[in-house]
């Protein structure tokens, strides 16, 4: 309906903050040249990182990132998220309202959980007159996405970013079918995020991870016994398994994308 | 003396700045959470990362990382430590008024060195209604300290925090005893902290420290011969054990915790 | 030419913003100190991090960062860099004035990829006297280049730094001379940065690296065949050896400061 699409867009109005989500890590000048870019577009606007340490190209690391935090933020935020092996090549460069947000991103499948979660957004291919004069085809990060968000937290209209898009790069949906599910994430404390939700689980439900057959259920982390597995609802809204003050994903030996089964 | 502790704490007026010590790593979108929540709260806050690095789970060296970096900010900053294990237990969640600074914690020990520093101090339990709806039990981060940091840096009263409390978890005192130290914290660079302060040993005094035993002094790092070990008076007021250019904790086969003693 | 020098000096209002590059990692407090420390004394300044995970007293990887990084701040901007294994001992510290922003950095060599780009500059040896009282022998980036950053950045005029200073330490030029160039750095995704600039080699160009020799050429990395190596024009105008999707370094067995040959 052309007509919901409209109020998305136009309803948004920008808070001053963008966030970033890249591959680029920290170790690089990558992520300061494109914090550079923005102070010099955009000197009111804020910055807050989300994560630069996405794996290298991982697309999937990337779109569930960007779909658990963003909602944290206030609406009207712009959210950058690069992750883009396909950087200068024909890949489109894409910008999307959704939520109250707005989103800057390669067409890679990158912004697809975001999408799962809102489908009712409106998507434009992103103009490369926005960028740097010349745009590299090796860095869109500094030379086109940081721009076109310095531009849209100022206050540039959304329509303005370039034409209408309606076929985006969709990764696998996430949720889990017929009980098979999938691992979305390991976490730094080795915590495994499952693409379950609670309630696609039975009470008492059990799930076979890696090498491991888990049937606990805990409410908190402290509340495990000591080195063994467990089931908790965590705190992305996804069923985690976890070990009290240990790693989950070693234990079960299983990292993203693994499979995971109810059973 | 009730006096004290009233002036401690009406005397902090709000700097505008909260700080973020956590082991949450910035590989997830953890952070990013946090600060998200404080932006929606208290969009003119500024936040300031201290570490996201502490090791897992280890309040000591949280414990350490705060007590060094606090009282180079502002008066009136809040600061928010987050090292966690016991998330969504019964272990109370504090915030503390101390040397005109604001903390919130959870109440584990992280804030001991702190309190060692700063015995005129002001301690009250958090409320769980100042957190987010719901809190959940396994992220107080995002959910419950966030929220209350983002009050606090905004003018929110320290006594409408929740109730005084008055016996705080802390770890075991920091200081050495009869000549036994310990090493508090190795540093990015393996220089090697010791719990000595310059006048706990004596002019000339050597350590005993893991496999080696350290005699020399050195004024700069780069004073020192190439590979030998020496001690120094270190950035943060206490001895370390350093190498010119090289690791003291992997020469000497050490890390947090270990024994130090003078000899 | 003095006419030349001062013009350079005087043209600069300063941005409000001061970045970092230094060696610190982000396992620490130090960082933390260091913004705590520009906070108090320049409340309204932001501070944005170019890098903190320059190898550990590695002059010359610091050097190659902020060459990469400073131009894309907005004219006016402070750059603190400090990879500082001399701290203490009788190195001087150095502020300059070049291409319309302002560095400070111990003289070690660690500007000179930026005084390479901008020979018109003008340098002054930072009086102790700016900094925290007392300065330590331990971490000049806390005691001495923040508050100086913090003041320049406030509007201190460039000249009440320090006298004038006109020697500076330099690493030997990075450009390459007949064929032979070396790896300025590799960074997180494997890409091996040359010396060579487009300019620098013959159209079909082949270059030695390591074990490899490599001729094919590509304009994306998406371009690029699996598994094979290729020659790109990097995002920082120097030629790169990258692998799509994989890491050049490793496949060439190369470092920063290994050989790199036309041929």
């Amino acid at each position: 309906m052309p007509q919901d699409k409209k109020t998305a867009e136009k309803a948004i109005e920008a808070s001053g903050i963008v966030t970033l989500t890249t591959d680029f890590g920290l170790g690089d000048h990558y992520v300061g040249a494109v914090k550079g870019v923005i102070a010099g577009i955009a000197p009111g606007i804020r910055v807050i990182d989300i994560s630069h340490g996405i794996p290298a190209h991982d697309v999937a690391e990337g779109a569930f990132a960007i779909a658990q935090a963003w909602r944290y933020f206030p609406p009207g935020s712009v959210h950058v998220v690069v992750i883009d092996p396909g950087v200068g090549s024909s890949r489109r460069a894409l910008a999307a309202a959704a939520g109250g947000h707005l989103f800057v991103a390669p067409d890679n499948g990158v912004l697809s959980q975001v999408f799962e979660q809102e489908p009712n957004r409106e998507l434009r291919a992103i103009d490369l007159r926005h960028g740097l004069a010349p745009v590299s085809r090796t860095f869109h990060g500094r030379d086109l996405f940081a721009p076109v968000a310095a531009r849209l937290a100022s206050g540039m209209e959304f329509a303005q970013v370039g034409p209408p898009l309606d076929d985006p790069a969709m990764l696998p949906p996430s949720a889990p079918r017929n009980g098979a599910g999938r691992v979305l994430h390991v976490d730094g404390f080795g915590n495994v995020v499952t693409s379950f939700r609670r309630g696609d689980l039975p009470t008492g439900g059990r799930v076979r991870l890696g090498n491991l057959i888990v049937s606990e259920w805990a409410d908190t982390y402290a509340d495990a016994p000591g080195a063994a597995p467990f089931l908790i609802a965590g705190s992305s809204g996804y069923v985690e398994v976890s070990v009290n003050r240990g790693s989950a994903a070693s234990l079960a030996g299983v990292r993203a994308g693994a499979e995971v089964s109810a059973i």
